[in-house]
């Protein structure tokens, strides 16, 4: 069995820091994916980043070189895909704040998609962790939007997440195994 | 009103010859999509590009500048969303062949993910332009496995097409309106 790194044997959750493990959100959620593609419960994959090519030529291999290109803005939240049946679509942000949530890491194409797809009955949410705490939590779309269009704070803080957001327990393989609080808010079955 | 480029007023679906109209199915798709977006329709994106990042920059403007980078294979199909609450899933691509669509235009890895969502209940084709013609076909995923799975051909007949493919009418707008197909074969209402 492979334990991830950092993560010892005969682990209790009580006991265990998780602090200083070198693993982000990103790899996090790319092992949990991967488990549950390989286990065949969910089929959720992470957008590639959207780059825009200025200049690519043709190396000696005859391989295509990109050798300008500039990161661009995603229209979309960066991971979606399906889940017993059911469309999934949600963003991913970290923060080494410990009070609150910066808004500006979520673009403001990004809150217009997660709105489209709340409207058309996405299960849609934010993943966001407070590494300081190595606390991460899943925010539901509806009292994400219900947010930002109650409040003028260009900050979500902590305590909003406390009260509305649900704690994703971290586990060996399925580091960040958001689905069982799918299960639980959405009722799936 | 606009027109798309190449598109004459008063057309005639049985007169037009859409030759040399300078539209990639890509680019129709992105204008159908967009279509489908702006009137609340569905929300179907095509993933970005997967780019290998080996060099990367600041320049003196504080931007990351990319300077050395490589396409790599996508492990999905290019496109997928939600339409009418459901999942949808697919693959595009155009061939010069007037006789077949060869298969090593779909990746293998591509190949997995669609049976995965196959097997998921989720909505799942092709859409495939013969540019010789300029007939665009949409595939069921159910008759494109079916057809690599019981044959050894590296390439589906133009046949095949025509008899398990559903032909997509063009439009003005929307270029490629696949959901008119979509909600036939699915029955969605």
């Amino acid at each position: 069995m492979n334990y991830p790194k950092g993560i010892k044997k005969g682990f209790d959750n009580k006991n265990i820091t998780y602090k200083n493990r070198g693993m982000t959100l990103e790899g996090d959620l790319n092992l949990t994916n991967q488990y549950y593609i390989d286990n065949d419960i969910a089929y959720i994959y992470k957008k590639p980043t959207p780059i825009k090519v200025v200049k690519a030529e043709y190396n000696k291999e005859g391989y295509r070189v990109i050798k300008e290109a500039y990161y661009s803005e995603p229209s979309t939240t960066d991971y979606n895909g399906i889940y017993k049946g059911c469309y999934i679509d949600f963003e991913a942000k970290e923060t080494k704040n410990k009070s609150y949530f910066p808004l500006a890491n979520i673009h403001a194409h990004q809150i217009k998609h997660i709105r489209n797809i709340e409207k058309e009955k996405g299960i849609c949410f934010l993943i966001i962790r407070f590494t300081s705490f190595d606390m991460t939590y899943l925010l539901r779309a509806s009292d994400f939007l219900n947010f930002i269009d109650n409040n003028k704070r260009s900050t979500i803080p902590f305590s909003y997440f406390e009260e509305h957001g649900y704690l994703i327990k971290e586990k060996f393989i399925k580091r960040v195994d958001y689905l069982e609080i799918v299960d639980k808010i959405w009722r799936l079955s």
